[in-house]
This record gives structure tokens, C-alpha cells and sequence, in this order.
């Protein structure tokens, strides 16, 4: 099957723009006439450190990162960001997090072992179909941080608005950055594994307040310490060369979308399409509530778990792959990341249409 | 300048097999034929777990670790595993540390904010210019582990014996790995960066026996522990999928050289042409001590700061590039990893002739 038939609607790892993977073909044996691939390159080579550097800039142009902030590229994924935030803000206090989903639970769960965590809020008594207001929250006053996940991959639900606390903002973005503007200077932390609108999997991008360094535990791995990765520049070891050089051709791409402005228009025009489909549908419905919707993963099913099974296997068949919902909630999930086409949503609502009128 | 004309000799990242790299742009928008590049594929999906499976079985069969080992594919390079290693296996206690370099140093440094570290033997008077003897190894009653380095890139020595020790072996290998057989089930846990000889950076091998695992400290990040790592075969959460794919196609291409048999013929081969150049030479000097030089970094200098320089310029002007020295040790490191082809040493010399010619 050729590449342009297939719409992979996968929740991460994800689609990535054609055109940067076109340009990373293009250079990959020969990168703008070094003789190596970006993949061959010493991180301390004036090269790679080109690369390492507009790479950055790149990224802070791209979501107005003030001066405050720095940018910090990372391996490990959110799993070891659950464990770095609390090692590094907590000093054996409080947190407060607000659990809408399967990984603010891991982050709070993972947190417990470093202090104290009180739970803001938790989705989860409605299978998490919602996200809380902002006079649910529940606010300590000691907080270190306020902790919350902004989209949540696995029920399609994402806020709608940024949580106001005493308290510094933590957020764990790693399904929606990239998808709109972001005031970074609101947050004291925002992370995010780049494997669904940034980079392929192995890269994760913290934006930090240089104010908040410094304050890690004594046991903290030197590798996970925010004051010594920004004193670095995040090369305190070799960082993942190759994630960082697509994250540049990604966000080369972003640019000519029109940026997060452009990106924040698109990803409404395609979610909207397909929330109308699933609210005037007799076979599907919709997981999440509307007023907490994601853009970014839009969660159904049939209420019949043969014919979800059936959907799925239906669809692949068209080319429309990856569209089994997560485990943990079943029916369907279409991720639609910045780089998925229109013509992919166009193509699954066809789908979808000529599928409801088979089976109702 | 045309790829075939350049010769890299970085420390790390470094060359890798141009086979692997051509495979890799030929499969990279369309994986066969799934329409879908491998760095988009889900790391659930069945496509990429044959990927995961089959590169790990290769790995297995490459090493022949036995059943009592598994391997590990993970993030966080060396530095990470100088926490992780500890923080499973120390359980508050003390460990003896073999420090002959700067990584080992680093590794010891580390393990003191969980217990007691014992060094074992130190060659920093000598600036790291050799290896212990094993009857010089201080060895410990206690030790929950004994930790070394086997090849110490910076410093361009290579342990040439395996420690016989009580406690279990734990052995950083990350320039050497695949380099020459290693008989796995004397080690306690293995592991390696593999930006040096197997892989682009970004993904980290670990091989330990599982009977280690289970003895982690309770303040252990979850992605750290290896009891869980090992349950969940290193997919917690995303691993660095494409790191993952390429260490499969460089695992083919040593299998097409001969394995590690084979690799250790040409390595032994490309090194001793090199130091007997040093060995003959006016002009050159070589860092490491016989008996306990590498055969994968060779560090030299001529003893004139500005000649050395005047060296290194040159020869990137011949496409002979990253021959500088690391910044600790000053003068020229030649790292002669497993996809340096024998035209790249043969040149090297050629040019290390012509410049003594020129300068004695």
C-alpha cells in the first residue's frame, strides 16, 4: 500500500508531517554535505550544536517562551518527569494535583513517594468524561505546585481553560503542545514527550522557570536535576540527536501551517467535524462531555463491543489504521495531532457514515 | 563534499554501517509497505513489537545471553544508569568502584548519595594511562557489587581481563559493546550507551540477571527500577522506537561481518596497525600504556599543543574529521568504533606519515 493511502490515527507515537520526513530522507546519509548523518554526528560538533541551538529557538519562537523560561531537551519520557517534578519542587512538602485521566493518577501516585500529594480534583467516578471547573479545585494553601495533565489521550477530554492558583502551574502537555498558543508564563513547569506533535518517540521537552531550580532533594540523580540540565544546556550527557534534528523539521513545517495560530485553526476545524458527526449519529457516542472535549483524541464507541471490533477492522482495511480506543476505555479513539490531513478526517467520517448506515 | 570521502572518527555519537543508513532511507516513509514510517508507528502496535522482538533476539543471539539475563531497552545514557544502578542494587550498602577514567569517576560519584563506595583502584596519578592488575583490585567483603569501565574512551585504555571478584560484576561497556565476545553470564548487569557501537543516541542497553532484581531503594523513580523495567519488557512506557530499529539494522550488518568474532578480528587488526605507527614514531606519542590500551579509542599527541592543532586542521581538511582529543586529555583521539571501515585507518595513517614527514 502506498504511503498517501494510509491515515494513521495513532495516539503516540504518531503521524509526522510528510514533509519532514521527506527533508530527513533527503539529508540522511549526507547532512547539507558533511559527509554523516545527523545521526553519525559528534552532540559536541559545531554541527550538531547548530542544529541543537535553532533547534531551540525554533521552539521558543514558536510558543513566545519568554526569557524566564528555559527549554530543556530530555530523555525519559513523562514516566521519569513524574518522579523528576516532585525530586526537584516538592523539598518534602505538598503538591496539589488534579487527576483527570490515567496519567495525572500515575504523576500523583509516582509523587507519594517524595511528600505530600492532595488530590485537586478526580474524573474518575464518571470514567473521567469531564474536566473539572475551576471552583471544583480543590487548593491547599501550602502547595509547591499545582499539578495537572492538560490533555488526556486515553478518555479525550482536555482543559478548556488554565487552572488559577497560588500555587505554580505544572503541566504535563504532551498530547496538545504545539496545537495552540500557550501562555508559558503562567506555568512553572510544562512538559511534554514529543512523540505526538513533535518528534518521533525518545525526546522530552521541559519549558521551566529558572526561578524554580535549585530546590532539589539530596538523593535527586544528578541526570534529573533541573538546576544542573539548565546549567548544561541539556547536554550534561549526550542528548537524543536525532529527535532534536526532527523536531527542527517539524517545527520548519509548523511554521508554514501559520505557526500555533494557524495549527489551534485547523485542529478546531477537524475536531468539529468529527464531534458533529458522533452528536447527530445513532450508532456512535461520544466518551467525553461537551465543554471538556479534545481536539486532539476524539474517544466513541457503539455500545456494542463486537461492532467496535468490527469498525476498527473495517476501517483498517480502508487505510484508516491505529483507531481501537485505549484498553482501558475500549470503543474508539481518533487522534488527530497536527499533522494528521484533513483529508484523513474527511476520509474516517465518510467511513463512519457509510458504516452507521450498515448497522442501524 | 561527497559522503564516501569523509572518515569520522568521533568518540560518540559516531559513524555508523552505511548499509544500516541506506536500509534506513529506503524503509523510512514506508516501512514495508505499511504505509507508515517506522517514527510513526505506535510502540503497541504488532508492527513495532516484531521490531522490538526481533531486535532484542538479535542482540541475544549476538552477545549469546543466556536465559538468566534480560536485556533492557532504555533512555538516559550512562548517566542515568550511574543512579539506577545504585538506587536497584546498593540497598543502602557498599559497593567497590574501579576508577580508571572519567566516566567511572562520575559512575562513583554518583552511587555515594546511596550508600558506600569503596574505590577499588584509581589510575588518575598516572592520568588514567593504564588498567589495574587484578591482584592490585581492592576488593571488599561487603561489596554488593563491584563497578568498572571497560574501555575508558577518553583515555583510550580497554580492560584486557575480566575482574574475578565476589560480588557481582557491573560493567559500563558502552564503547566497546559488540566490539569482541563477552561471556554475559559472568556479569551481574552490563550495560551501554549505544551512540558508541550499536545505535544512534538516544537508547541505552542493559543486560542484567534478573536474580538482581527486586532489591531497589523505596524512593526509586518507577522508570528506574528494573524489577519493573523487566516486567513490563522495558515498554513502562514509549521506548525510543527508532533507535530500537536502527540498532536492528546495524545487528544484521554485524552478523553479515562475522558477529562479535569476526568484529574483533578486524578491531584488533585496525587498532595495531595504528599503534604501531605511534610505537615507530618521532613525532607521535601514544596516552595509553601497552597492555592496557583500547582498541576502539587510540589517544596520542605530539607533546607541541600548536602541532596538534595544526593536525587536527589538517586532517578534516582531508575528510579525516573529529580527530581532536577530548578537552581532558588535550591532543588527538582516534575512536575506531565497529562501522570504521579499514580505508578510514589506512588514510589516517597515510596523513600521520605525511605530517611527521613534514614536522620532524
Amino acid at each position: 500500500m502506498a504511503r498517501e493511502q494510509v491515515f494513521n490515527f495513532a495516539a503516540g507515537p504518531s503521524v509526522l508531517p510528510a514533509s519532514a520526513l521527506e527533508r530527513a530522507r533527503a539529508e540522511m546519509l549526507d547532512y547539507h554535505g558533511c559527509g554523516m548523518s545527523v545521526m553519525e554526528m559528534s552532540h559536541r560538533s559545531p554541527m550538531f550544536q547548530e542544529i541543537f541551538d535553532s533547534t531551540k529557538q525554533k521552539l521558543k519562537d514558536a510558543l513566545c517562551v519568554p526569557d524566564t523560561h528555559e527549554i530543556l531537551f530530555l530523555q525519559g519520557g513523562a514516566t521519569l518527569q513524574f518522579a523528576s517534578i516532585p525530586m526537584n519542587l516538592l523539598e518534602g512538602g505538598a503538591a496539589d494535583y488534579a487527576v483527570t485521566g490515567n496519567f495525572s493518577g500515575k504523576a500523583a501516585k509516582e509523587a507519594k513517594k517524595y511528600g505530600t500529594v492532595r488530590i485537586a480534583a478526580d474524573t474518575s467516578e464518571t470514567g473521567h468524561d469531564r474536566i473539572p471547573a475551576q471552583q471544583e479545585l480543590k487548593l491547599s494553601e501550602d502547595a509547591k505546585y499545582f499539578y495537572y495533565c492538560a490533555n488526556n489521550t486515553i478518555y479525550g477530554t482536555e482543559w478548556q481553560y488554565v487552572p488559577q492558583t497560588k500555587a505554580p502551574l505544572v503541566c504535563d502537555m504532551s498530547s496538545d503542545i504545539l496545537s495552540k498558543p500557550v501562555d508559558v508564563s503562567r506555568y512553572g513547569l510544562i512538559y511534554a514527550g514529543a512523540q505526538k506533535n513533535m518528534s518521533p518517540a525518545g525526546l522530552t521537552v521541559v519549558i521551566l522557570d529558572k526561578a524554580l531550580c535549585g530546590r532539589e532533594m539530596p538523593y535527586t540523580p544528578e541526570i534529573m536535576s533541573y538546576q544542573t540540565l539548565v546549567k548544561h544546556d541539556s547536554m550534561l550527557n549526550t542528548p537524543p540527536c536525532w529527535c532534536i534534528y526532527m523536531l527542527s523539521l517539524v517545527l520548519d513545517w509548523l511554521k508554514e501551517q501559520g505557526g500555533v495560530e494557524g495549527m489551534e485553526e485547523i485542529k478546531r476545524a477537524r475536531a468539529a467535524k468529527l464531534y458533529d458527526v458522533l452528536d447527530n449519529s445513532r450508532l456512535y457516542k461520544a466518551h467525553a462531555l461537551p465543554g471538556s472535549r479534545s481536539d486532539m483524541n476524539v474517544t466513541f464507541r457503539t455500545e456494542d463491543n463486537e461492532l467496535d471490533a468490527a469498525f476498527v477492522k473495517g476501517a483498517a482495511a480502508r487505510g484508516l489504521v491505529n483507531l481501537k480506543g485505549h484498553r482501558i476505555t475500549g470503543g474508539m479513539r481518533a487522534s488527530l495531532y497536527n499533522a494528521m490531513p484533513m483529508e484523513g478526517v474527511d476520509a474516517l467520517i465518510a467511513y463512519m457514515k457509510e458504516f452507521e448506515r450498515d448497522h442501524v
